[in-house]
């Protein structure tokens, strides 16, 4: 008796249940050293350091994404859209790739390894370099995540308001931090979802699981991505990366552990024209553990600021985010400066211009729960007409939802206030 | 060594875990008949007929909404709220008894039995009697319950627009019909839920929870609440009766099992000049069953439309709903009284206005997710200053669900089409 | 664009999510008043008076294990298990309509009502009854049902030691109860379940879930099933129907507000010869609701016992039940009889042995986790071969749980002390 | 208005909901540097890379619980227990320190640095170092961590056969893992718990939550924590150590990113003597990191066995586990170690005997679900008699639990058969 699923590998996920990676180039591919790089970079980069749960990778996400991927084709094909064996696997293979180039920290240090750069660009490079090794087996994975694939609804699946990517981690991240009010109807939205006219669209009774969908995404924004404390430890580690950077220029002599790290921090790299092989090379060495063991060295370097810094990250003693209206605080900035300045200066620490800027610095964050401009989502009304989801829902807060939500903060020193 | 839980008889409730119930006065309430026989109540009326899973009861509810007002308290107290003993008891007993006065099948026969009535009037009826029998106990439960109690707060708990009886039902009716998008944080609401001037109020981080709840409570009305079947089958079952009590006014001789029903039906009661003993005891005397009983039976008597309305009803065979721009559709209704006479024709059942009625009818519906105009809610922006929900919210998405959500339709024949 | 899933219709289920029914043959007979009958009948009989969210009926029960049957016989297919449509649409049938015959709160009053009768019989006859009325379309699913049919496994499927049946119900129950330790592993059960030479056979890889499966129905027997309260509410409503009975045979002219159900209470019906039709068509009149409207009409009837044991009902007021070894507790009947006779005439109620017999019983209760004898559950260790559960697994408790677990208990007032 | 919640800090954790830790001692511990190192601290080892959920660490453990001990020490003083203020503190320290001394991975490389170490040692050794940090206010903690309190439950709750760190563990590992065979009732257990003259008892009505908590933890162990593949990735990772430090043994130049993982491998370090403060100091340095770190670069070296298992780890090629019955296979090592040696040299790799002991061993697993003997689970049958549980339990599976689980197995390559 030959047993049928010896065509699959079975992974047990805590959100999606069983996971069947189909063997051959799939599971070559999941096993591949530069996904599996990704157990080792968090999904929510610093999250963790507010909501204790939250220390699941970017590999688990991409696995996730694969597994519910398989659901969402598994359901189409029963509702009779065609689609082919080459494209089945190729659409699980673009999701498992589709975070491959990230960095440490997902996009917490995204700007301070390589100048004019985004994950996106490595992520294709390393697709094009995985598909050589595997004998131009992604090219239509390839095809399908960068939009050029003939069927439009392949790469909406991957990437638009309504992707597999994020119905995953909206689920996941709800999961792991605990945040209830993120949660989503998964099951709902396949089951409504289907393709009319190469689009994807949700028939007319999902409507309300697109309304909750949106609604978690906005609060999970609010309550998780967003949160002061995981803003403030972004801050904090770039400060650290900053310092090592300074103190290398002025040629100080800094003990860097991670030898692919040194590479970047040593160098002013540019991705303006592509990235280079060595660029590559080395940036597929680098992982979460890199950054977090240099941090945990540099806490006993001689180096005032970058010993306090590294500290504080380790010790928890972070700074504080403070959310604020840029039309009622004109003149804050000055004022926040001279007073780091001082406690700086109290606490024996270097306080000109540039040892402030580590402990003080003015930012915006924005997100945008809907916007019916790019890659909106459709709704099925009846068998012939696909409406706009902020024209087809009744009520008007959808509309209210489509406008990005702005939010002006300081992050700053604890004892130094707003 | 004395036990001390044996103070409290424990229940297992799905949804909060173990509940504890106090010995005495709460207990003997709640084995108390009137209590006991919401058992016997649907807490979602029909909604069973279209999602399987939501078979329980008013008592469940009653049950469950004590169960969570004893954390709410117990929290409370922890943040330094006073609330005395008897404070505390008659919080429990109030929100036990809350619903006390539904009749069977909660709101679809409210006013079928007798005329100018509401639940409201035959709960405090009925709390008064319970009062005397347990010699005043339920003195200081009424007058929260009534709001004359000079602690506001303790009103506002058993009823407003953020209160202990909406907690639970939205929780309770999300996990039972399985309809995940109205599931609310219950432990954050209740973590972020502090007593301000007298006021119930929301710390400020407890904010998303409460965007979450309102738009919780908005999809339950759209998906479960105001579902077209469940607005069908409500429809349906009120015609049975109306048929029923037609045909006695007629001096048919119709068999009614129930005979508490049947004083019912066979006399024109008002609750203008309030509720007579007699009107009391024969409603304490009704549940579901006797509704159900009479239908059963009614399947086979021989009035033809008496017979073809009940029998759709146990055979599920509804009519059906459909929502309509009242705008666009003028003379619709003559349309479709004209098309439903012709069926009954057709199907020799009497065709007249009279029976077209039992078909055919036109109605609207009317949600409110959230109003800043009643007791609405209130959230703590600093040690000193609360603000309205609408106006301490950054979205303007909330400002939009401040208004009413209306829907009009029409239930008829799913042979009549609009 | 013709919509396929047109050719289903959904339901949602907070267990197992969406099931999908065929429309046609499935839905229909879903639609019909037998099956929906069972919408009026509580899965756990009297269960809901202790656990007070099992209000679930058979219906949703007999809904769920359709759904799952759907997903297994996927699963199946997916394994190249080859099951024709036929075959499929009869499994599907079978499952919906195997638990038809069962009568007023389920296991309660199954011998009450007709002698020499198991629901059993009354599901076949009932099956048999809609054979005729849908044209033969049945045949298959009784085929199965019975046993007959020439593929075993599908019979195994609805009746063995792991069938679909017990799969949904323990779920089912432990969700609704809250009772978390009958929870199973339904994923992994189905995603290792297969057939092996005409059988049902799990996984070497699924052992754990079964061993888990099994503890968790021997942990639902001892937690709901056999809970005390449940057994004497069992004895009670017992009682209430017996004393009626008695009632009748001495020509008391007593109110029975439901036809059927004084069918049943006026004649001394036996099933010895087979079921009469006229049997049949008052049994499908029956349902929870019949019960509990005499129950509750009889709490005002002026027969001292009567009125007595049915306001205990619906007052909550139970006996007690009571474990005892019989080897230690010789002699223990007669006391009790002797302290309930004087219980009785204290109270002035009648204090014979015919009275004493409402107030007072002794029983045992029996259940078996897993017996190796009968439709036992194989292991298939490798690809060739099965082996039985029980020699499969490593550890020895699995034997244990391999013998009865046998419970004496006695019903008794909860003033009479043993 | 002073907020009292501001007396604690609030974390939210997807098992228990919201944790609070009252500030001072407490949450200046938590965010100790020691503490915080748990972070980077896999709870489960390598069982990531066969759960991909299950990247949780021993902080999210130490914290959850701790979050449990405040419920459960809460539920005690309920149920009049008494508990000094320094006693709760001491036991929240006790139970977030517990497993401060934990290196990488946990158990998988606790005796490849140290000889003769347990964690236990280091746990402890840190406690007195943080006590002096913290001018004696770990005192308390200590004693009842060591057994050395004079109210004996403390340390029972601590460390027993029923200790909060199993229960957390348990439930935790069982939702990471998405293993539901392993939930546990946690609150029922909770509610059922008290104290009986100074010893932790459980109440008659809660020994089924023990006997499915028993059940967890053995099916725990065999599908998750001795899990084949987990067991292969730990002795992949040992080898990888081993052959490291045989090269430096061999001074071999070997590139150590870490300092303090280069101070372990390059001295023989024995915990005979005691942890010298050199050691200590180095030890707390230690995590998840500095291995993997280690094992992406050893991926580079040109030692062609260190080359070797590094590759296989990154790129999950692990060795292959299989379970034997030692009475049966006599002879079997000899002829594994043949077909390696002739597997290894056919790869150009060395394939003397050392070689092979990297790719070949023989072990054994040990589990007991539960055993009478030591720190065992008392009934409290009354209250007066407290029952050892095997003896409380009728089920005679439960004797049969309480005999270790012993199981032999191997681990080797793939490519070489038993």
């Amino acid at each position: 008796m030959l047993m049928k699923q010896s065509l699959y590998k079975i992974f047990t996920d805590p959100i999606h249940g069983f996971i069947s990676v189909p063997k051959g180039t799939v599971l070559r591919l999941l096993d591949h050293a530069y996904i599996q790089r990704l157990r080792r970079i968090r999904q929510l980069g610093l999250a963790y350091t507010v909501f204790p749960g939250a220390e699941h990778s970017r590999f688990s996400h991409a696995l996730g994404a694969m597994g519910l991927m398989q659901k969402v084709i598994g359901s189409l094909k029963d509702k009779n859209t065609t689609i082919s064996h080459d494209e089945h696997q190729s659409m699980l293979i673009a999701i498992l790739l589709h975070d491959i180039g990230h960095g440490p920290f997902s996009h917490t240090l995204e700007h301070t390894l390589i100048k004019d750069f985004n994950h996106e660009m490595m992520t294709l490079a390393l697709m094009r370099e995985l598909n050589s090794t595997f004998d131009g087996e992604l090219e239509t994975a390839i095809e399908i995540f960068t939009g050029q694939h003939k069927k439009k609804f392949l790469h909406q699946l991957i990437s638009s308001q309504l992707d597999i990517d994020r119905l995953d981690y909206l689920k996941r991240d709800s999961f792991y931090t605990g945040v209830l009010e993120g949660s989503i109807g998964l099951d709902r939205i396949i089951k409504t979802l289907r393709i009319h006219q190469d689009q994807v669209v949700i028939e007319r009774k999902g409507i309300y699981s697109i309304e909750n969908y949106i609604m978690a995404r906005h609060l999970m924004y609010m309550q998780v991505y967003h949160h002061k404390t995981v803003l403030s430890a972004d801050k904090l580690i770039r400060s650290v990366f900053k310092r090592a950077r300074d103190l290398i220029k002025e040629d100080y002599n800094l003990f860097i552990p991670s030898p692919s790290l040194k590479f970047f921090l040593t160098q002013n790299l540019s991705a303006k024209k592509g990235l280079s092989p060595e660029m590559m090379r080395h940036f597929v060495m680098l992982d979460d553990n890199d950054v977090l063991i240099c941090i945990k060295y540099w806490a006993q370097d001689k180096d005032p600021i970058l010993n306090d810094l590294s500290l504080r990250f380790l010790n928890r003693r972070f700074l504080r985010t403070t959310f604020f209206n840029p039309e009622k605080n004109s003149g804050m900035h000055e004022k926040l400066q001279e007073k780091t300045s001082t406690f700086l200066k109290k606490n024996r620490l270097p306080f000109d211009q540039n040892a402030i800027a580590y402990y003080l610095s003015v930012h915006k964050t924005e997100s945008e729960p809907y916007t019916f401009q790019n890659h909106s989502i459709w709704i099925l009304e009846d068998q012939d007409t696909a409406v706009e989801f902020s024209k087809a829902a009744e009520a008007r807060h959808i509309q209210a939802l489509s406008q990005p939500v702005v939010k002006h903060y300081c992050v700053h020193l604890k004892e130094v206030s707003l």
